[in-house]
């Protein structure tokens, strides 16, 4: 069975621990590059590093970085007066060092990240949604536009977000075999990320959106968990973009692109008021890896 | 008492230590920038970081490279293939992520370098010997030319070296403040580093040439111990170049360049036949601090 899930970080990351799981899936990860960013002048990849690392099994406590990272590059960057907040292990800046020079070799991102996931034996196929340069930037109060981990991580992602904007979004073409692999895939996974800040920015590629608007089986599992994500700011920022409160936001985020709905059982009573998409209520916690396997189960059953 | 030393890595490096811990020097390094190299997209000055590492007391075990460092990003670069024979310690490689970043922004060498100095609190000035691309090349034999550090550190500097060349020597300028301070400057110390390659790459430097000849004080101070190198190639690179052997070998390298030529007590015999500078005999082993130290005052009291 063929199966695309378009993922942002952790839990996009946790879904395709869960996909690989299934017997005789063959899953495609295409992952949000909006969050990329240069730091100390390498390129960071962090939704496509968080995917591969989980996948590998060598994620870190908190579904980020490496598991059993130091910390001794980051920590002397100190000593020359370098901005460390954005902590990077020594691990992880190993992979990094190694694409930051492999793209001012000329590699294309996507060349990289196969290289990257076959050092870790995957299973799965990890690619990333482009190859060009398209980024997530955030407007706060005032007007200030913010790259994503900026607002993100530098600010804790507690200013409210007035506006996204994708640059590079209609030059960027999708990178080599995603329109393939979905156009054969019997399924679509829109995982449960930020539907915002790290699934929008891959579907604000054109060629990419209308491949997910004609494919006939796409189902979005929810970030959501009694109307709130989890970690992170997707239910705030969902409603400051002026959305629906809930996963009546969720479907809105999706609207004409996703024939199903996964929720979690905590939203089993907001889900009777939801229309225009087939739901699904189930339990949708996936930090555990079981867990995960058995929601990958359930969504391929139907 | 104004001191320039003209300095290469270890060996200058210990010469340095030397010259600093004597009362009232006020010293300015200038230091060899042909051996700098781009590792895995990184800026290495191999020659000033060794030479500030010693200065601030953390120099590895071998005397280059920090204390106590670790090697965790550079083992992990081999998961991807990466060649990592030239093994850079995670502390290591914070300062040169800083200055390959800092570079990128448009600093000059010589700032950063400054700035680095600063947060190791040194007392010396340490400054690159030209803020422009200087090289040093080695041809082997087969008319293969290397860069240094493939020589050096990759091929083990067991080759036999045919020539040398600078490229990027003839438009380079000296760094600000170098021909300043050896116009100031009471004495210039030539480190007991290799002639051929780290001192010639800096008197390459038509401007810093000239500087030098013209001063009345210059006193080089030989690597030699009983004709030999104590590690390193230098008494193997000075005989394939054509130069005498011995210390008349190292007379003929700053011909016309220095006042007075210091050797160590092992090669007083050779000492006799040696003309043309005042010779000094007394002992060079300058690893420890304390003698390096002495040394130093030695040749200041002249």
């Amino acid at each position: 069975m063929k199966v695309v899930e378009l993922s942002g970080g952790v839990g996009g990351a946790r879904m395709a621990r869960g996909l690989t799981a299934v017997r005789d899936v063959d899953l495609t990860v295409v992952v949000n590059v909006g969050d990329d960013e240069e730091i100390h002048g390498l390129h960071v990849s962090a939704d496509l590093d968080t995917v591969i690392y989980t996948l590998a099994g060598v994620e870190g406590p908190d579904g980020w970085g490496r598991s059993a990272d130091t910390f001794v590059l980051n920590e002397e960057l100190a000593r020359f007066g370098v901005d460390n907040r954005f902590r990077l292990g020594d691990l992880d800046l190993a992979l990094n060092l190694f694409r930051t020079q492999a793209l001012a070799e000329g590699k294309p991102l996507s060349v990289i990240t196969a290289e990257i996931a076959d050092s870790f034996d995957l299973r799965a196929d990890v690619v990333p949604a482009t190859n060009d340069t398209l980024r997530t930037e955030v407007r706060i109060e005032g007007d200030e536009w913010l790259s994503f981990q900026e607002y993100f991580v530098l600010r804790g992602n507690r200013d409210e977000v007035k506006e996204l904007r994708y640059p590079g979004s209609e030059a960027a073409h999708p990178a080599p075999g995603v329109l393939e692999a979905i156009g054969a895939a019997d399924v679509v996974v829109i995982a449960p990320s930020n539907p915002p800040l790290s699934i929008w920015p891959i579907l604000a590629i054109n060629e990419i959106r209308q491949a997910i608007r004609s494919h006939q089986r796409v189902v979005a599992v929810s970030p959501l968990f009694g109307g709130k994500s989890l970690k992170g700011p997707a239910d705030r920022v969902m409603a400051s973009l002026g959305l629906p409160a809930g996963n009546a936001g969720v479907i809105e985020a999706y609207a004409g692109l996703i024939e199903m709905l996964v929720v979690d059982t905590q939203d089993a009573d907001d889900a009777r008021q939801l229309g225009g998409v087939e739901i699904m209520v189930t339990d949708t916690r996936i930090a555990r890896a079981t867990r995960a396997r058995e929601l990958a189960e359930e969504i391929l059953a139907v």
